[in-house]
């Protein structure tokens, strides 16, 4: 009671003057102050280890020291900040550095767009894109993907709760099993060919299909390489362009800097976002095909292209990537995180758990209500993670990329006790119903 | 031609890496450098006066000091960079300094939500939440309209080229005659209120209406208090909520804080981004009025809505409404840039223009072509400024509202100078045709 | 409550068996069991004058002779009754007929399509085959107009009511103010001009304008010539077809076989129903100018496209416009109807009545109540006449073409009787409050 | 080439003065002048059978005598021919007959509505209701499903050729795999339910669902009874209406009057049309439970609801219904066919025939173009028979269910001659390719 007075004393403007649709305020009762690497601290002096990394939009952590030298300098120098979609120095660095660290190691040849400031934004801009290209207006997403909250990024997103949000019918999209959906024995490639190829399935021929190569909202459902080339050699059959939304998954969420690395397809067009900014800057790309430009100057617009504080910090965040290193060291994370979580598992199976997901996006699933409450006894203990899937079932694992060893062990001790805890509460319950 | 090498040389990177879809940097050819107050360095040294202002984003100038020093020191002090919608300290003090020096002194009881850090997310929010409110789908805007790039908010602009981007159908929405469109002796609301009471008329009563109380980017076209109050009253009477898009008007660019402060009319929704910020970061709101606050928790949300750097720069920004001065400074100044057109306008009757706007708001509309030449002259003369309308037919003047009156008196000087060459050209095209 | 007894048990077999949706039942409360050029006869022998004539579908009276005959002798000599599309001689007769009678005295070249045996087929196909030639989406209509209830036809309809019956948004249509909705000052044709040839107007070009020279359903609203010429003249300058929906004001509603006639324009595509069939069988056409028939075989079917019967006596019903005689004939009727009705009017100016319509297709508009007491006061007094107008506000004369003056003059003296008495209620009601 | 011409000699007219759009009256190029039971007659005197029954239309064969009886007298007496939706002797002894031979034996209580004379208004009314009665917009149908042209209806139809006649996108809508389509160990009901009980699935909770126990159209494609009765249950659960589309399987095609009886599931509403009038005309009907029956008096209309020659013949036509007789013939007739096409499929193996369907409505599937030569030959020697499916890769065959046997062996007959002439050409072909 005491506490929960504490809470609402601490958290009180924002429950006079904020909307109802805050959320993340309510899972997270503290009012935060101040961040550094994987940590963060609130007004009353307590720290928190951080396993959510600002939904992936911190893969380096908070406040990197490297990128906020730069971003600094680059303030007291007066640099532009803001320059709708004119040049700026910081803008040609980044995109000639993107250009050398990024896409011409990888063999990619893409256009860059900058759509405005959020993964929304490039979600939109590439469907717009592609209908333009194809002439085609459906566009193809997957069972619980998660893509935005803008009305075209919200017609090809699953989840239910947030497309009633729209108010109006979200059409011109078509939603298909995900790998794994219809069971783990049905390939749905086949299922959805079936609807390609006969002329009287009740579907238009779609212009683009939109994919996660892991749904990170949707439960942490990864895709099979072979169902991921699968899908590519789909499109390239019917002519469907294929977008890849990369806004969570990119930057190394999996281990390489785009998450369709390892599988060897190429995507038509890209979109990134959240940790491209490099220190949680609003920043997002579009990448597209160069064959694909056929914007016409303009057409698509935004006040916030141009957010050239983010820029500086996005080329920065490219040193990362000069080398093999970061790759390697995000695998050993992932490995380290992944012995964990099957330890846990198997440790209460009166809880069954699944582990789910690969490189630094992982999770376990329970079964409805678990959890929601590890994630907030976690909160109590000073761990910050987050649920995932349409109910909350899976809890997420999620930390900067570049989280030190210590950090991350500390964080899966604290989960890992929160989990015992809370498993020794579901026996009780079980045994004393 | 040894011009425009020179101009593509120095703009290579860009065209060879960035999207064609790219559009101001091609209207002005420089790469930007540094910029303070009004004015902007490019990479080669040249100094420029703006007129432009980011599109309304930079009201408060490139790089205010007092903004600036704020800025740099939260970043040393390892502020919280990015929140999600959690609660910072950053956040509290903007909502606080919000409500006391705008909501309270004007009588408002506004909610405020973030939306996601630009104006097209403000208006999707809103949209989405007149939506819900009123159980209806069709959403009344206006010819000429301007309120963004995704597709809910596309779907209420009224330009032709930019809804064709979108390459589905834009629907649930009624595009109505703004004030002026019939002729100045026809009143729209009489029309539009005929289409509502009309149980015939083959539309669907709207949820909301949604207006800009002058068009920016639609022409500079200013609505009248009769015809805003009008509206209102129409929107009262048919239980229609209205939505005022305030994201290039407010913020002072019309005199006042929010622009339709004069009229007197109380919108249930208000669209707020480019200056709320302050420094030109990414940031938006959308305001509502309690009751209408019937969000889900996380029913719209986004990765952006905490940009802890904006909110510290937004909350410094409020401090140039403390008092009225501002608003005087502004009015001032735009006196004499009102003087100043209509002496233009006057000079050359041949070139027809016509006189439009409101505070800092204000253009010359011309035939097809004359505006564009004035804007490529003026550029190649240290001067930037835009178009406006949707055939680029209005030169738009739209400083700074901290423009100093030397830089201002400057600016209008290399204006009329371009503006008298132009009219030689004309006239001696006409002479000799 | 005798008499509703009366009437509940007379027609308790609908009551209990048919579905609510039934209407004119419950206006014209008899079971009707044999009808003859202009009377009907009910169950129990009482007979009535029809001023209704099937809403358009009998412009030749209940049960014409000459055509009754033949429909008999091809039922005696089993002559195809139901063919699909497929060739038979019935369909060839009426195909030659048509053409010769029909269209090449008027100096007509259309192809005719057998679009299934309603006007609301005839509008969905019109409508199909407008989208397809342009390429575009968008079909403008007019405010108060009504094209039929099938999905397509509904979206192009005016009234609130039935449009709501769609459970889905009707979209991909524009509705636009028709001749005199803005008041009889103001040209609607340069308002839409407004909207077409400014590229912020928030519209699409439309593929097709779909229009009725008077609108029956609507109000009684006549649209003028000058006004017609300058739809036709849009349509031309920004490439959109005009339809015109002659299903009700066709087969010489108005005077001539087709109501666009006497105004000189010729409509890309025409639709006709109703009377088509002569004798009240379901027949339906779509004309179009032969360049646009870009059909592709079957691309759209039905089962009732091929009514044999309907064939029979629609070619039987050409012979009344092998000459001038018949039109002539209606003008004479219609001249002596107007007089009527402008007499009435004149003898109870307190009702504030209105003669509106042309041809035989008149009215009074009165204040909301008043033509729904004449109507049911003229149904017991042997008198159907159906109301008008999304209120009902307007009483409607609309009998059989054919008609002979007696029968004419004692439905108007029933007509005039039924409105003196109700004039008498109104005046005791405003003098005794 | 001499055929050719007279070909076009004989159907010159229709060439000249009909739309493009027409389809049958080319694969069965003759011009027909009289009918009789299974027989026609063209206008140079040939005779055909009639294994096409006019798409369903004819069930009891060409002009019944004692239905044809029945309408030349009420004719004669000039009983009512058009009534829009008044009463009418005629429409109550349809009402009561309906009600007493086909509802009541069969606990059915449904109220009827008439909603437009064709199959595809009862379609859009059926669709209309559902919306209305459950709020929700989505209507699920099933791939290869045909439910008509109007807009509404073609929302629901599977097939790409037609859908794409729309010229605007159909929405609402959303199409799931039909029994088999998944390959037969695949149960789609398990699949569909995935899609409902998901809240990350994509998709809007439907307000109805509908089905043909049949696919007429979209290659004789027949449902198990299981499939139905889980496609119910799932109804049931999730609270959707079930609409079974009646409009070609029912009237006895498949042996009982409605198509559903024997698997037990009573759907929310059923369409029929098609052979329902009895004797080929233009006659539809809405059946829904009473408690679904929340229409408003006219909120669905149209000017042929009331064909009251259709109201006599189809009140005759249940005659027929009268005891199980005519079920049991028609289920002798289907073992008939049945043995004969297993017969004929055993013959030609190199055909690679499949016999598919059940009743009076089976086929045999082929490799596309197969059945389309089948058709053409057949039509030469005498027999009218259709293909079937999106590539028309299935020859139909659909006699009157009144057939006699001798009509049924000697149509079966030149069907097994064509097969075998063709299966020649084939294994010529293949020999010496």
């Amino acid at each position: 009671m005491n506490d929960l007075i504490q809470v609402s004393d601490r958290l009180q403007v924002f429950g006079n003057l904020e909307s109802n649709v805050r959320s993340y305020c309510r899972s997270f009762p503290a009012k935060f102050k101040r961040a550094s690497g994987h940590q963060l601290w609130d007004a009353e002096g307590r720290s928190y280890i951080d396993f959510f990394a600002g939904a992936g939009a911190l893969n380096y952590g908070h406040n990197p020291p490297e990128m906020k030298k730069k971003l600094i300098k680059y303030l007291v120098e007066d640099g532009i900040s803001h320059s709708l979609d004119m040049a700026t120095e910081a803008k040609e660095r980044f995109l000639t550095r993107f250009n050398d660290v990024i896409l011409k190691p990888r063999g990619l040849n893409y256009k860059i767009m900058f759509p405005g400031p959020t993964g929304t934004n490039s979600v939109e801009s590439a469907l717009k894109l592609a209908r333009k290209v194809t002439g085609r207006q459906t566009i193809m997403s997957f069972t619980n993907a998660f893509h935005g909250m803008t009305l075209g990024a919200l017609a090809v997103t699953g989840n239910k709760f947030k497309r009633s949000g729209a108010g109006v019918p979200l059409n011109h999209t078509l939603s298909m099993p995900y790998d794994g959906y219809m069971g783990r024995d049905v390939n749905s490639i086949d299922y959805i060919e079936s609807f390609l190829k006969d002329s009287g399935s009740g579907i238009s021929l779609p212009a683009a299909v939109i994919v996660e190569t892991l749904q990170g909202e949707g439960g942490i459902n990864a895709a099979s390489d072979e169902w991921l080339i699968g899908l590519a050699n789909l499109c390239q059959t019917y002519g469907m362009l294929l977008i890849v939304d990369d806004v969570q998954m990119g930057c190394g969420r999996t281990g390489t800097f785009f998450s369709f690395e390892h599988c060897g397809i190429v995507p038509d067009l890209v979109c990134m976002s959240k940790s491209i900014g490099g220190y949680g800057l609003p920043m997002a790309l579009t990448l597209m095909k160069p064959e694909l430009d056929l914007w016409e100057p303009g057409e698509h617009n935004g006040t916030f292209r141009g957010n050239n504080l983010a820029f500086i910090t996005a080329a920065a965040a490219l040193d990362y990537w000069e080398s093999q290193a970061f790759s390697h060291e995000i695998e050993e994370k992932a490995e380290l995180v992944c012995n964990a979580l099957v330890e846990i598992v198997a440790s209460v199976p009166e809880l069954k758990g699944e582990v789910k997901g690969k490189g630094l996006m992982q999770g376990i699933a329970f079964e409805a209500g678990i959890a929601e409450k590890i994630s907030a006894l976690a909160f109590e203990r000073g761990l910050i993670l987050e649920t995932s899937g349409t109910d909350s079932e899976v809890i997420k694992i999620m930390p900067p990329l570049t989280i030190d060893r210590t950090g991350l062990v500390s964080g899966l001790q604290i989960l890992k006790d929160c989990i015992f805890d809370i498993a020794v509460d579901v026996n009780l319950l079980v045994s004393h119903p």
